[in-house]
């Protein structure tokens, strides 16, 4: 080694090694709010571990979703935080990686992969029992994608659950695909508003369409919280610079960004994990309800 | 090398070569809505051209920052793209590897380095204008952080001079850095509107703090636009989800960002780029004027 000036360098370790300390990190939109929070908490993570972090912004690409994971089995990467859907399942098991799941749907039993989830059902109950104990008796709730499966969608059936549990009214509204990947829901909340005029209390499956939902709320000339009362989830930065400030039901972000790095790191020394790992949310009360 | 079982793959080309396929791009917040949709456009950009994004989320600490300068070089990275400050520029010059400054203070000439950056002094021009012609007369500008220079700087420096040449009243402010890095500005806010009861239209020097001046505004019982003006600057997601929508100076964030990669592209292959680039920007009214 000494004769040819050999340098060693990370790249040189990782083809001697069985895996290299590259994690590759999946999201649909870099830009959305909660996944700009996760990716900056998966950063730090993966840091004080000694991994780094590569980005892909997925936007629901199939081909580009695969290409990534591809290059991450033909660079030997530590492993994939996956938050993408489009992915089929079962194409997952051939994998020869540590691959772990964020808040992403159609995951199958045994297709070798881990999974971490905030308690989605819990927040729709703690959504829908703040409204109520709030006064609210006509509830209305916009979840996730038409015809599609999410973890998401557990916190429209807490909601519900609690809605029926406390015998007041509750709709479940879903977006279509491509008002999802616009991130655009004006148009989509103003006429659920037109629509549903008794309404008096809304829960919004992301404070990106609870901040959306104060816009339509001005518009229509409701007051808020007088009016109608909001509730968002993720707790991300968006809930706290909107003016009234959104209740929001808050995902442990850093804790979930942890334990993915925990769990990648560990499943390369071929470590047991849970298969699923839910964690506990809480409600911050802001000036919307 | 078939006598090995020898698998050609990323790595091994990259060994061989004299760089690999990853760009490094270093950002003080990735949470923050201005990074996020840089890094968002920056993976666009890459992904096109064959090139992988790797994140460094700096917090301005100049240990991490220096960290994965170190770990580019060793790992022979394409390139780096620097948004972060806290770097000191003679240094970079002993780095042999390209660099790209994006909205980075502190470049000293010849220090082997290109910066890309918006039109800020343009900017800040066009936000002095709008607020004139919609008949503001007690300007007040927030600035960047105190003691320190940065490119934005000159978003100030735009906006005082057409308040001078039109006659208009202007204060400049700027915030600490401990208000700067928790992206918390409304205390300061609220005492710079208490002191200055006056000032009838803001320029904020991003969207976020335009964003927090709404809710002050409203907390002091000023009703904008009527009583109160604001601009903010940036044209991310946020200016689009407020109540009201916030006029803003858009920042051609994708341009910017393809230009990065294609600078990084070309000097990887000595070819000559120009040591600085500035971006047209564009001012979009929203309903905060």
């Amino acid at each position: 080694m000494e004769e040819m000036h050999y340098q060693p360098n990370e790249l040189a370790r990782a083809l001697s090694m069985r895996r290299s300390n590259t994690i590759v990190a999946i999201v649909p939109h870099v830009s959305h709010p909660f996944f700009a929070s996760l990716l900056s908490s998966l950063e730090d993570a993966a840091a004080q571990r000694g991994y780094r972090l590569l980005l892909c912004n997925s936007r629901e690409q199939p081909e580009k979703v695969w290409e990534y994971m591809a290059t991450s089995v033909s660079n030997n990467a530590a492993g994939i935080i996956l938050c993408s859907n489009n992915i089929c399942p079962s194409c997952l098991r051939q994998l020869d990686l540590p691959i772990v799941n964020l808040e992403r749907g159609e995951k199958e039993d045994g297709d070798g992969t881990v999974s971490i989830h905030c308690d989605n059902y819990q927040g729709g109950r703690l959504a829908a029992a703040h409204l109520i104990e709030r006064g609210c008796r006509n509830l209305l709730h916009f979840g996730g994608i038409t015809g599609k499966r999410m973890p998401a969608d557990r916190r429209g059936e807490g909601f519900s659950d609690v809605c029926r549990e406390a015998g007041v009214l509750c709709t479940i509204l879903t977006a279509d695909q491509k008002t999802y990947e616009l991130m655009s829901y004006r148009a989509f909340i103003e006429e659920a508003l037109r629509r549903r005029p008794e309404t008096d209390g809304i829960f919004a499956s992301s404070d990106l369409i609870a901040a959306q939902t104060l816009q339509v709320c001005a518009a229509l000339g409701y007051s808020v919280p007088e009016r109608m009362k909001i509730v968002g989830f993720d707790g991300t930065l968006v809930a706290s610079i909107t003016t009234p400030t959104i209740t929001t039901v808050i995902q442990p972000v850093q804790r979930m960004a942890q334990l993915c790095v925990e769990h990648i790191e560990k499943l390369q020394h071929g470590e047991l994990v849970p298969d699923n790992v839910t964690m506990p949310v809480r409600l911050l009360q802001g000036e919307s309800t």
